[in-house]
């Protein structure tokens, strides 16, 4: 392999985040090292302890320094619930979901594995091993809506889902593609096109227009609800699914439940035109209440960087990260581990 | 007990409907007759059938004669999902969600209890008795929003959550009312407020607020994907969730799943106000695929008789079919019974 260089962007963020973090770029390291590629790390200080000593959440010099980066690596955000400091969502919209959307995060990956060994919820799980393609930029999660009258008993509040044929389009593509590349070739889309009936419709002539450039990929459709069924009766059946930002969401905390818990879970904001940095973030929250105490399983944010890495072209790296976390994970019992000595193991297997 | 009537509208609709609604009525006749009530019931012919035959969904005069009914009994509608006679979701709208509206059931409540014997797809799912009540005439379902440019790359499609005070407002205050004789008297909203600010906030403050006229009860506050997580890992966690009606129909197919299939799941659609008939339907659908071959189960459908039982003053006999039916499930295994071997044996134990 040449050498070559990558110029990574660091937000670690509250709570459990710096603790996972640490873990996650021991773990680049090692892997960058091994590749013989240049690792240049710039840290961000970002997140609800940064507003409360700033007063800023994400200002325009600091996401335009941003973009300057290959990718970036998120631990999570987020206050403590009790704490009445920070207005309630304020950092996840305008730190979190500021950045997926002025980065245009169209493709909101989540891969959900069942690692052999791995304990499920499910009695009976199968073997699961599926991934959710969350459209990342639209949908209720837009911002839209507003409230009239707010606090009178004529209170009216809107949320707005909006949903266009390009956001659409792009997403459902890209999740045909991944389902292309994958041996079970199915994609299914779920939605609620019996009751949200224009975005729903959209969504479907979507999928059936762009499954004519995919001929060896088969396609269905699931309601969300009857999702959720199958999700813990039948989880094997999924393949690659495509969906919308909120049942994205939904579906995704699911999937990552039946699949050993999100201390697992990672993510993937990318955008698939490279017009601007990708990130990469496991899906779990800052957890507050085990934060600094060496608790935080720093898997899912290991498992970040490594498709963090597949993003930037070093499969190889990301599919040794992936294969050393496939043997951590099945022998863990026992005693529990620190979050650094998880860490330090999996940093190992890939040197 | 005084002798008494009860005038019930039965829509049988498609699919399993009819089969499962013929073991509902059988149950309801025998429990009846046990407290010495007249039964008056009428049958309406609608559904897809209906609307293949007729064109029609859901006229205004149906409607007018459905409200003199003191309850309705609602199978199950809905075509083949291949079927392309039927617009997608025309049934389920026009005539499904125009009930629910017209008859204002803002309290859509559906019950999830894991009855001891009965199999869960959870290896260790616990204790599991909660009630959802789903907000039932408001939020993403009202209808509203729209396309621009169908079809088109520049095609814009929106739907748009309405939530008003008074909507949200009674459906939290009969939430915690029901919560408030409940053993354990606990309320948790499930909502994404982070998110979804708009409506988000209209139903925290409305939770706040009411919560102050049942200081007995305690309450609790989840996003939506965290509740997924806790509905398969802790499902005994929850007492009473609150939820609006999107949220609500995912959660409840979820809470339908982990308790053992929406072959058990009922469902009431309330107008606490009784200005119009309340009408009481299994969660499950049609399921054109094993209709009319009595492999339905119809303890769903029977358990929904029940709620129509209690909504009308029968506790004692809704309570009878409730251990009836308790009875029944915990002793099925070896060659499954027909659906009217289910519906003899239950109707059997209520008379
Ligand atoms: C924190 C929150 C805004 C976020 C989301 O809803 O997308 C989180 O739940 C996630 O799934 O990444
Ligand atoms: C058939 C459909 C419109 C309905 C809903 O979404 O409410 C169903 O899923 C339910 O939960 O009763």
């Amino acid at each position: 392999m040449t050498s070559s260089s990558i110029n990574v962007a660091v937000i670690p963020g509250d709570g459990i985040g710096p603790e996972v973090i640490t873990e996650a770029v021991k773990v680049l390291r090692a892997a960058t090292a091994a590749a013989d590629a240049e690792l240049t790390l710039t840290d961000y200080k970002l997140g609800a302890e940064h507003w409360l000593t700033t007063g800023e959440t994400l200002s325009e010099e600091v996401l335009d320094r941003l973009r300057s980066h290959d990718a970036i690596l998120f631990g999570a955000v987020g206050a403590a619930p009790g704490d009445t400091r920070i207005p309630s969502g304020l950092i996840e919209r305008e730190m979190l979901l500021k950045l997926r959307f002025s980065l245009d995060h169209y493709v909101n990956l989540r891969p959900s594995r069942l690692y052999p060994g791995v304990p499920s919820p499910l009695a009976d799980p199968g073997e699961i091993d599926f991934v959710v393609v969350r459209e990342g930029t639209e949908g209720p999660y837009v911002g839209n809506g507003g409230a009239l009258r707010t606090g009178t008993p004529h209170e009216i509040a809107t949320e707005v889902s909006v949903n266009t044929a390009h956001g659409v389009e792009r997403v459902v593509r890209d999740a045909f593609r991944r389902a292309s590349e994958r041996p079970r070739k199915h994609l299914t889309l779920v939605h609620k096109h019996n009751v949200l009936v224009h975005a729903g419709h959209l969504w479907k002539r979507t999928v059936e227009a762009v499954a004519g450039e995919f001929p060896q990929v088969t396609h269905d459709y699931l309601h969300v609800d009857a999702a959720m069924i199958f999700l813990v009766t039948d989880p094997s059946r999924f393949d690659v699914i495509v969906t919308d930002n909120l049942f994205g969401d939904i579906i995704t905390d699911l999937a990552a439940a039946v699949t050993g818990g999100i201390g697992l879970a990672a993510s993937g904001n990318i955008n698939m035109d490279r017009t601007a940095p990708s990130m990469f973030e496991p899906v779990h929250g800052s957890a507050p209440d085990i934060a600094g105490q060496q608790k935080a399983d720093p898997t899912a944010a290991i498992l970040s960087a490594a498709l963090l890495l597949r993003h930037l072209g070093f499969s190889e790296q990301a599919e040794r990260i992936e294969g050393a976390v496939e043997n951590d994970v099945a022998t863990r019992s026992g005693a529990p581990r620190t979050t650094a000595e998880i860490g330090d193991a999996i940093a190992a297997a890939v040197s």
